[in-house]
């Protein structure tokens, strides 16, 4: 499809990482197998030249410090000089457009974008329009997607379960908002887990959700039942108190990862977070805390797959 | 002059780059030729050792992204390491002078400065206070110079051009507030342009600008009548709807460059902008985006331009 | 005790620097030592690849940009990677605690904190809840400790007075709100000093700061006589018109270090400030910017004691 032919070469290798919808399995086990490669070197070993001479641009529309953080970690221990552009303070604030704003760096001879937008779509429309020699990096899209999320999620849950297919996996919380959700989505569906379980309040669910190929459960105690892997979702504290939500003791009581709620799904279940968590009010302090819980494992992944993909993206342009 | 003496060391090498005033044809084609020598290497080979181990300090007390973003690049590409000091959120707010944040900063002992500050003046008083060992380069002083700009947009105009003398060249807009306009007025007339016009409105025009050696027009068709090169200045908006400016569409009526207003000029007559562009007010999307429309060339220009004087001006130190 | 074993390796090696209390005058001279060395190298040596492969994150949570700048400059020339966190404008800002944001950058694989925070102890918790590879630097918490402010202030006075107990030392000023002075009192102490004075209205010294060490004096005159070196404190100007303080000229006229009180020091005593000062507040123009001055001096010596600091903790990690 579109997606997809944006996002690959020719040749069918990666060009953009924009989204999981339309990626191949071998495509996402390549990105999972150069991790661990980057993960398995010698401890003291933190740079590679892969991306020496290469400017990566960070421009961020919306303010991330943990995502721009392992961007710029991960360019940089592959050589490459990093360029952060806090747009918020930049010249869109004096009327630029999107358009001309790419426009200008693509000029002054960058090689990639990592790309963070309040706007759905944002990442796509500025593969669309950049010269070809550029590649773009979706470091997350309004409520579209975040792709590499959902690689370092993988990437974690692959670490203890070799075999995906024997997984059963419950996504829980705010599904309606959140773009993790649907790339853990699409990414679990391709590396072809057993069963993807969405456990939310009525009203924090998508319309036709199902048709990703998920089931839904809106109580934990069904939902968590003979589950491996329980992907917790952080919920917006603004939007408690509203047409969504009742109230936080509310939600916790009856979302809340608690440890007892943890002990309905299969024993040594592992718990994962994109983080910030919410303490309380989507998940227990004694979980996230707990022998059980990947969360430190899924951030500290995190540069391994931006390494993994930047070094990825960036081949092509040196045949 | 005063200038002159400021910016060239006793044996004439440049030493700061404040102003184009007071530097000799000579100095000016050196910059465009070293600049020439970084454009025509190579591609691949972005990173030269010319500033390994001299630390460059990005002092803006201004905002202006796309600026900070060419500097940073440049002094990255010649092996400096780059230091930015955001100085609306530093010591400044703490009621610490000029003097004081640039004195503490000399004794950390970095090698060059490039400032952009909101008073006419800023970088020369720097120049004037800071230690021999010290170069200053001016991003940006108040209403007053723009000198790496003009510089880039000479190198512009020369890629297709080669000789200077044949050239009509108009300059567009708010002369008055633009501290680009002096410094390209400057420049072009020391390459030696057969010609420089200045086309505004009445209240946007300075007094005496005709001492600068250029010929003033109120009327579009008029102004662009056998020019060669098209000088878009910015338009500040917050001047819109004061004494200066009736209203924005009132301006673009007068005084917008639109596809058929292009046509007044010589065939193939070439359009520039500092940007950030103002669409549909200064100048018309299909002119900003049209074939004669050297504005992203311009931005590229403006690495290779500003790696030539910072490495010009810092050659002096190794003696 | 607690402070000096959570700073100290199990064979006496310093692991973090959190507080002078605690250190012996051993490793202090280290510091000075060390930094001593990195300033006594050739001039054009400015990189060292002691740091190669590490990352130091400055984690300011209070902003400083001459803290942050030395920080930064030290680190880089000891070859580090520098990541800048402002956290007044990330995940905190989401809700996130100390300890996750912490644990969270502990995950990225990162090898010392610079901490600045506005809580006293908020260094040391850090230090108490990282992992072992983890060194933490306190670059000023709360009212509490300053320490590498204090070091470069007596590296120095070294550079004067080769022998610190034949000193006189008077520290005047906000004595109650300085985290300097505590440091500072601290520091002296243990290399040595014959006598060190604290000098300021009564209303600015704590309770039972005599047990630190040090006589107290209400007035200058008296204070000042036969003092080798005056260390001057920083006044907040929003601690004016309050219960602490009548008014700006009240002040100066008590307390303000003006060139005829400079006199009633010993001859040539050494003026010191840890900047950034109030010209005309505690401290004259004409005494600052003076031959008897000696504040931009300390921010020279800021990068080598920080490169020596940085340099020393980071050794036992390699072994």
């Amino acid at each position: 499809m579109h997606n997809q032919n944006l996002q690959l070469t020719a040749d069918g290798r990666l060009k953009h990482f924009l989204t999981i919808e339309g990626l191949s399995a071998e495509i996402l086990t390549e990105i999972l197998d150069t991790a661990e490669s980057f993960e398995s070197m010698p401890k003291g070993v933190k740079k590679y030249p892969l991306l020496q001479g290469k400017t990566v641009v960070n421009l961020f529309f919306e303010n991330s410090t943990r995502t721009r953080s392992t961007f710029e970690l991960a360019a940089t221990r592959l050589s490459a000089e990093v360029l952060n552009m806090d747009i918020a303070r930049s010249s869109t604030s004096k009327g630029e457009s999107l358009l001309d704003t790419i426009n200008n760096l693509e000029a002054m001879n960058v090689d990639m974008f990592v790309v963070r937008h309040d706007q759905s779509g944002a990442a796509h429309f500025i593969a669309q329009h950049t010269s070809p020699h550029i590649s773009i990096i979706n470091a997350g899209d309004g409520q579209h997607a975040h792709p590499t999320q959902a690689m370092l999620d993988m990437f974690t849950i692959r670490q203890h379960h070799r075999d995906f297919s024997r997984l059963k996996v419950a996504i829980v919380g705010d599904v309606l908002h959140s773009r993790v959700a649907r790339s853990q989505i699409q990414a679990l569906n391709m590396l072809g887990v057993k069963e993807i379980r969405v456990i939310a309040p009525k009203t924090l669910l998508p319309a036709q959700i199902e048709s990703l190929g998920v089931k839904i459960y809106l109580d934990m105690a069904e939902g968590l039942n003979d589950i491996d892997i329980i992907m917790m979702l952080r919920l917006q504290k603004e939007r408690m108190n509203s047409a969504f939500l009742a109230s936080e003791s509310e939600y916790y009581k009856c979302f809340g990862l608690t440890e007892e709620r943890l002990r309905l799904a299969k024993k040594n279940a592992l718990v994962m977070h994109p983080g910030p968590i919410n303490r309380g009010l989507e998940i227990a302090s004694a979980v996230a805390d707990g022998k059980q819980s990947l969360i430190l494992q899924q951030v500290h992944n995190g540069i391994a797959v931006r390494m993994a993909i930047m070094s990825m993206i960036i081949q092509p342009e040196q045949a």
